[in-house]
Order: C-alpha cells, then structure tokens, then sequence
C-alpha cells in the first residue's frame, strides 16, 4: 500500500479533478503490476496496473489506495475489471466518498466472491486526498495560503514593495504548489498592486497542459482588462458582488460571476461552494492580507504555507493577516506546524489550521 | 579537541566572565585526564586535566581549546603547570586574545621546549567563545536578542497582552538561555508593562548560585520601587541619560548609571561598553520592539533566537522591531539562519545577524 501511494502521488500535477489513486498487484511475494491514474478521462489506476499484470492477475491482491469505482464515469468501472481478471483480493485504504461510488464498489466486489480489506493506511491516503474528501464532504475544496514573509513575518514594505522577498528556490517551490491545486485564488488588490500571472510554467512543471483556474475576487469589479492573467493560457473567474461592469470583462474572456456580498467584500463561502462546483479540490490562495485575513477570521482556511525569508523587515511594514475584528489573545487562531523545511536559503513552514479552537 | 570542546561547554552556566575551556590530556592511544573550567576563581581546565593525569602526563600531549594562560590571575598560569607535569606537546585550538596572555602562552611554552600546534577546530572554539571574543576584539559584549511570537511574527496583542504566547518548553529553555547570559538586558517599557524578574530559577539551572546582571535601559529613570527584580537575587544596573532621580533607586539597590542619550533613550553602545567593562562576554535581550528595534537599527544585535508559537495573531497586535527609520526594502536587516528546532510545541529559530549588509 505505501507503494501504492508513492504511484499515487505520482498524478499530483495531471490527474485533477480525479483524485490521485495508485495500484499494486502482488502474485505470492512478487509485483507482478502496477499503475497510477494520470490524467482525467484515461485509464484508471487499477486498469493501468491490470494492463502490466496481464494473466498474473488470477488469483493476486490488488492493493488500491481508494475504493474501486462501480460506475461508468469517462472509462467503464474498474470492479469489472478487478473481477474479469480473476483478482482473488482487493484492499483498498479510503472509502471513495464520491457520490456514484460510496460504497457499491465495495459491495460490486464482495457480490463477485472477491475478498476485501480495507482501512489500511487510512490516514495516509486522506492526507493525500484532503482537497478531494474536502469538496465531497463538505461542498468546499481545500483552502491553502501561501505566503513570502520576513522572519518577523512581514509581507511588504509600507508602500508595497515585495518584489523578491524569498529566493529562486522557493519561488520554484511555489511553482509545485500552484500546479497541484484545481484554481489559484487572489484579490483584486493584489492583481492592481503586482498584476500577478498566476500560471504554472510550462518549463516548471508538465501539467499535460492543464492551468489552474484563476479566481480574483473583485467586489466591484475593478479588474483592468490589461491585467496579465487575462491573455495567459487557462481560465480567469472574477468574483464580483455588483456585475454592472461585467461585458468588457466577459469580452475579454474572463468569466464574471456574481455572488453575495457588499461592495466591501464578496461571500467567500459562495465562492468556495462555486468552485467545489467547478470541480476544484485545492485552492491556493496568493493573496494579500486583506483576503488572507478575511479567510482565517472566517475559519476558510485549511493550511498555510510560509516561505519565511531569512531577514528582518521591521516595522514600517504590511503583515500577513488584516484580522480588525480580533482582539484579544483569545481571538487567535491555532495551528498545527506539520513541517518545516529548509527551500534554499528560505525556511518554509507548512502548518495546518484547527478549525476547533 | 571535539572531546576538550564538549567539556568546556560544561562550564556553560558558572565560567562566567571567564571563557569555557576544556582540556584532553592524551597518552598513546589512551585519555589520561580531563578537565574543564567550571568556575570563576577556580582551577583552570588544564590544571583538572593534569591533576586527573598525574603521572601519566609525562610526555603525553594536552588539547585545549584555548591558549593556556602564562599570567597569574586568580589561579598560578597554567604554561607552569604544563611544563612542570612533562607534557610533550600542546595542541590548542584558540590564541587567548586577553591582553595578559595573547601568544605569550603559546610562546612560554615552546620556550620550555614544549611542542605547539594550534589552529585544530578553531572556528567551532570561536563560535562557543563568541562573547568573550567579541569583548575582547570589539569592547562590547555579544548581543542576543530572545523573542516570543506567533507564526505571523507578532509579540502582544495591541493592548499589550501576551503572557503564554510560547509553551512550558520555551520558557524552560529561556531559563538556559538566561543562565549563559553575562547580563540580561530589557527597557523600562517592559518593567512598566510585564515587571519581569529576569532572573535564572535555582530549580532550573544550577549557575553556583550567580545570577546574570540586569540591565535596564531607563532613560528618564522611571523604574518603580515596586518593580520585582529590585527584591531578587542578583544586581540590577539601571541605564539612564538623566539622573536627577537616582537616589531613591540607588536606596532601593539598584546600580545606577549615567549614559549619554536625550530623554528619549540612552545611548546604547555606550551602555555596551559599560557592560564589556563589567566584564560581561554576553548579553540577553528580552525587550519590546522599542529597543529590540533600536538594537537592529543600530547594528548592535549579533543573534536572534525566536520562539515562534503555533498560531496566528493577526494584525490589531504589536511586532517584533520598531524600525522608524526604515522605508525601503533595502533598508532590511540579512540574516543567517543557523538553527531550527522544535521545542515543545514551539519552533526556535536561530539567526545569525549579518553585519556586512
């Protein structure tokens, strides 16, 4: 199974929507296949690995990081497959929550006579499909902020210098964060302060193509159509809470969305639920501390990312989190630091956000 | 050398303001003796190593981290010691830059026609000896500067709370941090705010009952009669630039001291150098942002050891350095990160504050 996860991974750039599943087939001691899925709307990962095991499937364990799936999606069900090819075994880590599976393919392989475990390595996988179990669960993908500070935490100068905070190799880092999630969330203080493109580059990263969605949340829609990311690959959605203005930006190629909220600010949770909508497990956030703030005062966000840079910016300074309706020692947010690693000459601090305290 | 390093790092919290120094006398193959330097006034590490080796130093070679002293102190110069025990050779890592000895050591001995050979681990000496050599060379001690913040840098709320913001394991370690300190030095915004004791716990750290020298950057002398360190252990210096007031402090034990500086703060490298001359090789900075800022402006802070608590504070909070006179991104401070771990839930950052920048 950990290796069946390891293949997993190996579809972190490509196989969005889908979630990212690995197989292995073992005959006796031996691998006799394996398989990962790549890419949405090709072959499955049990149906990869099936293809390399051939007739050494009868009688083998097929072990599957999550529950074969029973229905016809853009490829026939892999429990036919599993059982066709005279698997004897299939234990799989995860429940697939999705609706069309839950359960049945579970059920489809025990009907056949084929023997099934599952559970195991449970929390590993979950890890790995958090985006994924988010948007099914709970109608909302996984929200992660990634942020270039100082070591005392400090994003811009007063006047928004920020250019080049953090060094080549966590900007390169950024790059594998932007590639891994389904839309790349900012505000529209950010797009008229840095006009950001918010695109994985193709050098970087082989995404077979696929770009992130890019959503700018624009109350008032005051994005200028000369901003960058509108003539890049990929599709731009810009939030807005009044659409007045929306047909230049709907001509440009942008798709203007409306939801509630003031001209102050948009309804985030609207936005996240459109973006579940829209397939997307994992939106990173690069945003600015408006939107940051707003996101974690709202319990919106599931883990941040810090490339801390190793330098001292001072006071005269922008912070991570504009947070005005926190105030006292009580109204902080914990969190759980879940790694911390050196990224050149950066420090980058990945922490997981408790949504109980 | 590694061996005669670890020992004298032994002497950690009771060498004071003498260096560490640890001794290996090595015979063949064989340890013969070891020593180090455990407290002021007492035998120096050659002097326990040689009495460990007794007879078996004849012709055997010692390793010590610093230059053996060849001047009477408060002890008999250990060259005498080692040239009466028979040693054959002298292998030292550090020259002794302390004007008593400074290469007359080294010269005593190949004088007794003793062999010398210096330089071996030199570099890891330095860093261990890096106030006493600071003191030396630059007539100040070294400045650490100790932090307590959230992830997002911040060190109090607006209102000024921030007790608990770092768990039971960090304030331990300050305990250590504290009790390696020549002095401990905060501003009369934190005596007013917190009324700290900055002093070592006696069931924590074991420093033969010395407590490091408190230092109080006090410029208008507004220090309370109150204020806890008065009535603890140890002697409170108390830095002012006007001392109109000075009796009733000096009543209550404090030390006080005349700086130049206007109303609003004292001159800082004046009251470094009064430090050096107290004969302190390292000073700890718990302070506010006031002076912690003033430090770094001033290029006077040589280390930063942040505790970095698992949470988000937000922005209605108070940060690490108030930096008025910085506005450009140019204007930050570099830093080499030296050191990152986990203690408790926390994570200590160490950071080398680079001067050259």
């Amino acid at each position: 199974m950990a290796r069946a996860l390891r293949l997993a991974v190996r579809g972190q750039y490509t196989a969005h929507p889908n979630p990212m599943v690995g197989c292995v087939i073992v005959s006796g001691d031996a691998i006799v296949g394996e398989g990962w899925h790549e890419v949405a709307g090709e072959a499955h990962a049990e149906i990869n690995a099936l293809r390399a095991a051939g007739d050494r499937a009868r009688g083998a364990t097929a072990y599957v990081t999550l529950e074969p799936c029973a229905h016809h999606g853009k490829t026939p069900p892999c429990t036919r497959a599993l059982i066709d090819a005279g698997v004897a075994e299939v234990v799989f880590a995860l429940d697939d929550p999705y609706p069309d599976v839950d359960g049945r393919g579970e059920q489809a392989l025990i009907t056949a006579g084929i023997m099934v475990r599952k559970g195991l390595m449970r929390e590993s996988v979950a890890q790995l499909l958090a985006g994924f179990l988010s948007r099914n669960a709970r109608g909302r993908p996984r929200v992660r902020l990634k942020l270039a500070s100082s070591l005392d935490g400090r994003i811009a100068m007063a006047d928004g210098q920020s250019q080049w905070i953090t060094g080549r190799d966590a900007r390169a880092d950024v790059q594998r964060l932007r590639a891994r999630a389904g839309a790349i969330m900012t505000g529209i203080g950010t797009v008229l302060a840095d006009d950001p493109s918010l695109t994985v580059r193709a050098d970087a990263i082989d995404t077979r193509g696929r770009q992130p969605l890019r959503a700018v949340l624009d109350s008032r829609l005051r994005m200028p159509l000369t901003a960058k990311m509108l003539n890049l690959p990929g599709k731009t959605l810009v939030y807005c809470a009044s659409d007045v203005e929306r047909q230049r930006l709907t001509d440009a190629g942008a798709v203007v969305i409306r939801s509630s909220g003031d001209a102050a600010a948009v309804d985030l949770r609207q936005v996240l639920a459109d973006l579940a909508r829209r397939e997307v497990n994992d939106v990173l956030v690069e945003a600015g501390p408006r939107l940051a703030g707003a996101l974690i005062e709202q319990k919106l966000l599931d883990e941040l990312v810090i490339y801390q840079a190793p330098h001292i910016m001072g006071s005269e300074t922008i912070g991570m989190f504009a947070t005005p309706t926190w105030s006292a020692l009580a109204d902080r947010q914990n969190v759980t630091i879940t790694d911390v690693r050196r990224v050149g000459d950066d420090t980058r601090i990945t922490a997981a956000v408790i949504q109980g305290n």
